[in-house]
């Protein structure tokens, strides 16, 4: 890294000729900003070797040790006094020593998807710009590339002219709450000043295989787990249409008021899509809002081979979460939220905060996106998946995820037939989850299904789940 | 940067001499690794090139466009085909050109800190090893840094022993919405499952000058906005304990139940710390859960000269809103809430997911953080903050703090006395925030003070406010 030494010749000249010691003020501040640009350069050559660590083989996946011993191996502790720039360099050492390869090729685990190179380039740019989304004025190119980059997602979901809305928010969990309360605001629009008691009982519903935020964000929203529904699913994992229609009758006639469907688009363990078509159908029929929940599936949408599965997703009348994070190995975090309704999510969330969001600014404040979300700083999460989409184009995300799904079905076909294993559910897997028990030997040919049952659980409390994302597999 | 050099020379060696074509393959994987480290490495030589010029006041804060040209001056749309590296580069490139310079010096924007240059470093860090929140066997290192940073921040706080709880939340606002959430389910446990049907009507309560995310928060929790009731602030923007008190009463007497009460240190726009130990009295009297929204202001907690303005945080019975992104300078974004109660977000947010928290794991699982979240996955926020305070110590903060404190006294003693400037409340500013007036010629000597007034909103909505933050100031 040279930048700075042409210049530093320069200084040097400049301290003995400039008069009153200007050239060697000069000087000192190019010399601090050359020990800055050194201490980050140091910074990354750490982070390159780290890297290339990573995709070795060889290497250690984890130098692992309880929370307690790792306490104890170095010095954690946040002290009074300053370190030098020499020990934070030892520090950032540690913290990788210590640290999981999560780029590595031998690194398993829920959902993760190996470290793409742009992607992280793109966070490393993202944290150098270290601003805010909530105004056009504090982040002007990333606001636009958030407007591009949901608009093109939305013309790929097939909404008319890519019209709606949408944001970018702090996870999949966070996103189906956003629905849940757009839903609830869609229906009732005065539960934002009066609060529940101005609302009938509410029921919401999703099949018991649906990811468990859905229930978290009934209790955070003041509509209570009990009030969310599970629907039956088959033994693939696929909500049974019959079934939600049922239970919203049998919920119409206690008394309950349904407003929300979440429909789940590869589920978390089986990776079943559920039938959408049928699904919105129902919906329509009753007047319920259909969401689907894409944070898994949601991608399969940008391959002409599987994106049928998907089907029915355009008339989610409401909204979308697809986690870019995910199927599609952006960098954490990266989740969106697509609404279809424009003006919604302002109506549901803004305050007016006038220190904030003037309305004298002379620039188109639809830009200013900070007053319909619920963060009021927001993360840019928006650069890392743009500058990918560039580096792949539309193609490149399509080959990634047609791989990942052609991985899934050889592991599947691998296994089978294989002696001591068992599926979880007979069929091809839809999504890249290969659902499977291993039985030890002594559990092979054990005739008394609930007690093979019982004791596989002291094998394994879930089932085996193995399920690629780019090159990855993450096992469960 | 010349790591792979060395390789190199042996690849070409190894190509020569080993059989069966595994050298060349061998050089085929290294020539990639190249490749991929030459292309970080120009990246980064992209972004240290922009701090250099971000750090030189000479340059451009920003070369600005309305968003309808900004989407002309630039190909910014996603396409089929995938870019080559080099046009990634280019992609760089033109989103720092038409970025804003949060690190220019002459960068002023509401609560915006510069960029530290540590900050950063660890942001690098934690891109790289892009891993995520909820366990401790994906973020072993990350988990135990937050632990060990929100106990000493309970410590500082004056909690007994640090003994509490806490998490990093994706912002204040999101934080204040915890603190109501965990409130709602201390009085009442069974809103978790029955939802706000089976709770009385409640009442929060809140100074008329506190952050909007309390309002935002009621909306989404379903409390509703008109149950939040706004305590009159006095001249300095400080809530006035006796008008908590009766607006207590008279909600009792209307019915509602008062549960929360958020007492604001450090408020947006006036940096003013309400009197939190009368607050803390009110609320002991008539048990309503007494959390701070000290987002802006927590940090001051830090200094000997002015902890003082937070006397009574201690007594917080629930929680603490603390965001080190805004006083502290950590980059984006790194907001605490501390909880006093060990076990209640757990209890409060935990939906038991078996693919994710399994019970069986061998090692102590309070490390696994995940479910006393509302997210699923989480950003590792902690990284930055823990190496930033490594590097400054806890008195480097200290002494941030109070040169910050120190210029923005300075600054009131500047305007104050000014001709055609005044101060839109009269004594010291508390926090860094300076408010005043200017007046247009024309207004200085206008008699009709309502006439005056709306004439004044014409020239800006609000009043100016100038805060510092680090070294830098934001201006509204």
């Amino acid at each position: 890294f040279d930048l700075l030494s042409p210049a530093r010749a320069w200084c040097q000249a400049a301290a003995q000729k400039l008069p009153g010691g200007i050239g060697s003020k000069l000087c000192g501040r190019l010399q601090s900003l050359y020990e800055t640009m050194t201490f980050l350069q140091e910074v990354v050559d750490i982070l390159l070797a780290y890297i290339t660590e990573s995709f070795d083989r060889e290497t250690k996946v984890i130098d692992f040790h309880y929370p307690n011993e790792l306490l104890q191996r170095n010095n954690w502790e946040l002290q009074d006094e300053p370190e030098t720039l020499d020990d934070i360099l030892i520090s950032c050492r540690a913290t990788l020593k210590y640290a999981i390869k999560t780029a590595h090729p031998r690194y398993f685990n829920q959902l993760s998807t190996g470290l793409d190179m742009v992607g992280l380039a793109a966070d490393w740019l993202t944290s150098t710009a270290n601003t805010n989304m909530f105004t056009y004025e504090v982040a002007p190119v990333f606001v636009l590339l958030e407007y591009v980059t949901l608009k093109k997602m939305r013309e790929i979901i097939g909404w008319e002219d890519g019209r709606g809305d949408g944001i970018f928010s702090p996870g999949g969990a966070i996103s189906n709450m956003y629905a849940m309360l757009l839903a609830r605001f869609k229906m009732f629009p005065e539960v934002k000043e009066k609060g529940m008691s101005s609302v009938p009982r509410l029921a919401a519903f999703t099949s018991e295989h649906s990811h468990f935020s859905i229930k978290k964000g009934a209790a955070a929203l003041g509509i209570g787990t009990e009030s969310v529904i599970c629907i039956k699913a088959d033994e693939s994992g696929k909500m049974i249409p019959a079934d939600l229609e049922r239970k919203i009758l049998e919920a119409k006639q206690k008394g309950f008021v349904p407003f929300f469907v979440s429909a789940t688009a590869g589920t978390t363990v089986y990776g079943a899509f559920d039938p959408l078509i049928a699904i919105s159908d129902i919906c329509k029929k009753y007047q319920v809002w259909f969401h689907v929940d894409g944070a898994w599936g949601g991608s399969l949408i940008m391959s002409r081979m599987h994106k049928w599965k998907l089907d029915g997703v355009e008339r989610s009348v409401l909204k979308l979460t697809w986690n870019p994070h995910k199927m599609m190995a952006v960098p954490l975090q990266c989740s969106a939220l697509l609404v279809r309704e424009e003006g919604l999510m302002q109506n549901c969330n803004q305050m007016h905060a006038c220190y904030l969001f003037q309305q004298d600014k002379h620039y188109d404040l639809s830009y200013d996106t900070g007053d319909k979300a619920l963060q009021c700083g927001r993360h840019v999460d928006i650069f890392k998946l743009w500058l990918m989409w560039r580096a792949k184009g539309t193609i490149g995300f399509e080959a990634q995820i047609d791989k990942c799904l052609e991985l899934s079905e050889y592991l599947y076909n691998k296994i089978k037939d294989r002696e001591g294993y068992e599926m979880v559910f007979n069929g091809k897997p839809q999504h890249t989850n290969v659902c499977f028990w291993y039985l030890p030997p002594g559990m092979r040919y054990m005739e008394d299904k609930e007690e093979k049952k019982k004791r596989l659980h002291k094998v394994s409390i879930c089932p085996h789940y193995v399920s690629f994302t780019r090159n990855k597999m993450a096992v469960l």
